[in-house]
C-alpha cells in the first residue's frame, strides 16, 4: 500500500484574522506564507503548515481553477502543539511572559520530555513542548 | 526571541476510538504510538504525531503525575493534511477505492502540488498532498 510521508496541514480555527496573526506571527514569531479573505497559512518548518481558517468563510466549498476545495468547520476549544528545543524552555517561559501571556500549566511527561501551555486569543490551547514528550521525538 | 522548530501534534476528533482505528491505522496505516481511554496518538513521521482525541473525555482537565493537561473539545467538521508523494497519487486512488473510500475531489494547485480529499468515518474532511501544495514544499 502507499505510505503516509507526514503531517503537511495542522488546523486553527479562528474568529479575527488580525487577531490571529497578531498572535502566531507577531508574538510566536512564524512566517505567514500564504494570505487570503479565507486563511492565512504560517511556514511553520519545511512541509509543515500551520492554517488559521476563519470560521463562517471556510464554511462552504470554494474552488481553485474549477476544483472543489471541500468546506469545513469546527467549534468549540482547539488544540495543538508546537516543537520547541529544551534549552529554550526558560527563554519561551520569559518571552511569554514579557508578552503577557499566562500559562495555564507546565507538564513533565514520563519520557522526559516538557510542555508549556497556554491559550491563543480564541481560547485555543496552544502547547510548545520538548523532545521526549512522544517516542517518536527523543532527538 | 526562541522560535518554534515544527509542529508536533496535530488533532483529530472523533466520537468512537474502534472507529477511529480501523480508518487510521488499518486503512491509513498509521502506526499507533499511544494509546489511552482518552486518546489515541499515531507516529506520523518523527517528530509528528496525530491524535485522535475521543469527544466528552478529552473535555476536562486531567493529571500526568500532578501536572495540569488542560481539556478542550472541538465539534464540527474537522481537516488536516497529510504528506504523500506525487508517484503515489495513482496508488492512492486506487487504495481508496479498494476500501470503499470516495475522493470528495482532488485539486491541483497552482504551485503545481497536487490534493486528494475524503473523509474519515466522523465526517471529517481528510487531505492527501503531494509537494508543491504549499511554497514550502517543493521537494
Amino acid at each position: 500500500m502507499p505510505r503516509i510521508k507526514g503531517v503537511l496541514e495542522t488546523p486553527v480555527y479562528v474568529d479575527d484574522m488580525a487577531k490571529a496573526k497578531a498572535f502566531y506571527a507577531d508574538i510566536l514569531g512564524l512566517e505567514m506564507m500564504v494570505e487570503s479573505q479565507r486563511i492565512c497559512a504560517y511556514d511553520v518548518a519545511p512541509g509543515q503548515v500551520l492554517i488559521a481558517f476563519l470560521r463562517g468563510v471556510c464554511d462552504q466549498d470554494s474552488l481553485v481553477n474549477g476544483d472543489v476545495v471541500p468546506g469545513h468547520r469546527m467549534d468549540g476549544i482547539g488544540h495543538f502543539a508546537f516543537r520547541i528545543e529544551s534549552e529554550d524552555l526558560q527563554a519561551w517561559r520569559l518571552y511569554l511572559q514579557e508578552h503577557e501571556i499566562a500559562l495555564d500549566s507546565e507538564v513533565c511527561w514520563p519520557g522526559g520530555g516538557q510542555s508549556l501551555y497556554f491559550r491563543d486569543p480564541f481560547g485555543n490551547v496552544v502547547e510548545l513542548g520538548t523532545a521526549g514528550v512522544w517516542p517518536n521525538d527523543r532527538s
